[in-house]
């Protein structure tokens, strides 16, 4: 436990959230008042700003526009994605970094990001122990995927889940408007693990979700996808609504997505290009069953949509930054700041902790299948115990001529790229 | 002009939107307070429930749902698409309204929807004044599409037009985080008018907004569309985001979607299911410059975002409905309300007036082409100044377990489908 005195870089990482710049407005509003931080940098693209001397002096920032971060969707800093290979196969980028670390006294680093961020945090904080390098670095996490190890949810899942939610439930009014069948199928992000698909049976709660979800987590067979919705269809009229998550895959772990595709293009001989895991999934229902499909990708929005932010994800992302600074100043370092749920008299709450960074880097934490029904086709009431807290209020940019007042940064730049 | 007693049937028709039941809410809280009307009864699926004698006791909601109404998305009745045959081809329509009409003594009959709508509406008037049935008939417009003829702007298009700019805002700060190139194409609703598309120039104006916007009003040229991208990506780092209208067409007017449709099928001999107008546009400038693309499509969201609506809109919408029934008992008939906007002391205002029906009839009203710039990608600040006005303000559903509260109606069967 060292107390360092010098300069602290921060970045961005991995894909935008609604609330990755809460926390870096918490990561920066601490430093600038920690009287051991010097300088406050905020790297252009992550860790490739780094290795470009590319960052910005935040202490040039206005204060009132550092505030709005916290309303600002994605990554103003800009991120990146820029996997560190091992040190001992090529420690180019590893000695470029020390350099630059040295050559701006850079005692302090946090990293804001999911499993890969982690990695890289933990891949430099390793290297500057081997070299005898003092710098405190702590992870600061985010992923609207939730499948970080260690923390009880993380920062940006709420304010995605909280899109998903609400946009299920005006679907559920709309898809169901005309007296005639029509199958809605909702595509929705999550590669390897359901939180966020999940994060539909929330409608369901409120009474408009959809009327199967199918999660990464089981096996997806298409067969009984096509029996399912029959079953939904036959007892509402012609209705139904599904959500998949892009990640579905079949017994044998490849992605539907890819083996529907492959189909298609076995058949054509050609490379007609595909829409995606929703378009197909409809038009298969179409071609069964013969009725009106409609295919929903949530896309970009799902992930970026500020203005339905939780309040609670807002606040807790921008205090896992400021707690990030508070424990590299306090000492720490080589950790991650992780989530636990606290639950006094029925009320929600949060603490924060630290991790080993270890144990966050490259590890998945999945939906637990006891949250999942027998058929695979909905979440139990548990999972709505878990998420309900998570996306409760709101917090969002000030209108300014009826349309979101988002950050504007100077950007004053630091490094030699002047 | 004729001042009738007797009950009123209200019905909705066409593609939902988030303001449609601010306008039946309109019309139920002026009808119930109305002493010349005996009944307010709803109609199940617009002329179809009229049809089928499918249809609600309104008088029997609680006021507050019928308040909630305002907030909820889509349309809370159902909706039909039907268009009545002219009834020199088959009066058996015309012939089983009046018998139904006769039966409750409907003596007012207001219909909420768009050009078709606003058509079934004029054709019972003129069928029913031919035979004599004293009814007073007026069409209460709507359409995110802004389409309809001689209205400064129709009820739902501010709430859809407000969403586009927003969600745009928040693409922008997402499809450009990364330091690679990136085209993101965006497909947004509008067939034949491109009002809605349009509206992403409001987030241009807070500068966030697309680099390209096409309309349907101006002929599409793929070739020329990739040039605007490459020109466009050459300028900002291989960064482009392109709106694009789902109706554009080329210089025959056959509709772009379509013709890239075709081709393809052609060139693979099958019916590989194609995805819509974005991912395929998208697709071609992969091939043709090899960048990362995202082709994302509002599709549903756009017109039933309710979370998002525009607090002019709902206004609006809600006295387009109450002025509907106030100028029916006052022995109006045959008519369409209609915005005519005004500007006292710089400050934006709306006049409600009618119009004769057969005026809004089957008419469609298109973009000025003097705002859409020459080379056909922008529009001009003539277009802010016209729509900025009506995305003002918030007005959606209070929150419940932090999502939204929507209407929730006991629909009292009051027709003979008990």
């Amino acid at each position: 436990m060292k107390n360092l005195v010098g300069a602290c870089m921060f970045g961005q990482s991995g894909g935008p959230t609604s609330v990755i710049n809460a926390s870096a407005a918490g990561v920066f509003m601490q430093a600038l008042q920690e009287k051991n931080i010097t300088a406050v940098y905020g790297l252009a693209h992550g860790i490739k700003g780094l290795l470009n001397e590319d960052f910005y002096d935040i202490g040039q920032e206005d204060m009132n526009e550092l505030e709005l971060l916290k309303y600002t969707p994605s990554s103003a800093l800009g991120s990146v994605r820029y996997k560190l290979v091992d040190e001992s196969i090529d420690d180019t980028d590893y000695k470029r970094i020390l350099e630059v670390f040295k050559k701006y006294n850079v005692r302090y680093f946090f990293y804001n990001g999911g499993n890969d961020s982690m990695d890289t945090c933990n891949k430099i904080s390793k290297y500057l122990q081997k070299v005898g390098y003092d710098c405190n670095i702590i992870g600061v996490p985010k992923t609207i995927d939730n499948d970080l190890y260690g923390t009880d949810h993380c920062p940006g899942y709420g304010s995605a889940a909280k899109y998903v939610a609400t946009t299920l439930m005006e679907i559920n009014l709309d898809a169901k408007v005309y007296d005639k069948p029509q199958v809605c199928v909702v595509e929705i992000m999550g590669r390897h693990a359901g939180w966020l698909t999940a994060a539909s049976k929330l409608a369901d709660y409120k009474g408009l979700g959809p009327d199967l979800i199918y999660l990464p987590e089981v096996p997806f067979c298409i067969d009984k996808f096509k029996n399912d919705v029959k079953r939904v269809m036959d007892a509402n009229n012609g209705h139904c609504i599904a959500c998949v998550s892009e990640g579905v895959q079949d017994k044998d772990g490849k992605f539907i997505v890819e083996a529907l595709s492959e189909a298609k293009s076995r058949d054509n001989f050609g490379h007609a290009q595909l829409g995606g895991l929703a378009i197909q999934l409809s038009s298969l229902i179409n071609e069964e069953f013969g009725v009106k499909v409609r295919g929903v990708e949530f896309s970009l929005l799902q992930r970026c949509a500020a203005h339905l932010a939780s309040k609670v994800d807002v606040e807790e992302a921008f205090n896992a930054g400021k707690k990030a600074v508070e424990a590299a100043c306090a000492g720490n370092t080589d950790k991650m700041i992780i989530f636990e749920r606290t639950n006094i008299d029925g009320k929600y709450g949060c603490d924060y902790k630290l991790m080993d960074l270890e144990l966050a880097a490259n590890t998945e934490r999945k939906v637990p299948v006891e949250w999942i029904t027998e058929d695979g086709t909905m979440l139990s009431d548990e999972f709505v115990d878990y998420a309900l807290p998570l996306i409760q209020g709101e917090a969002k940019a000030p209108l300014e001529d009826g349309l979101p007042r988002f950050a504007k940064l100077k950007k004053v730049q630091a490094g030699k790229a002047k």
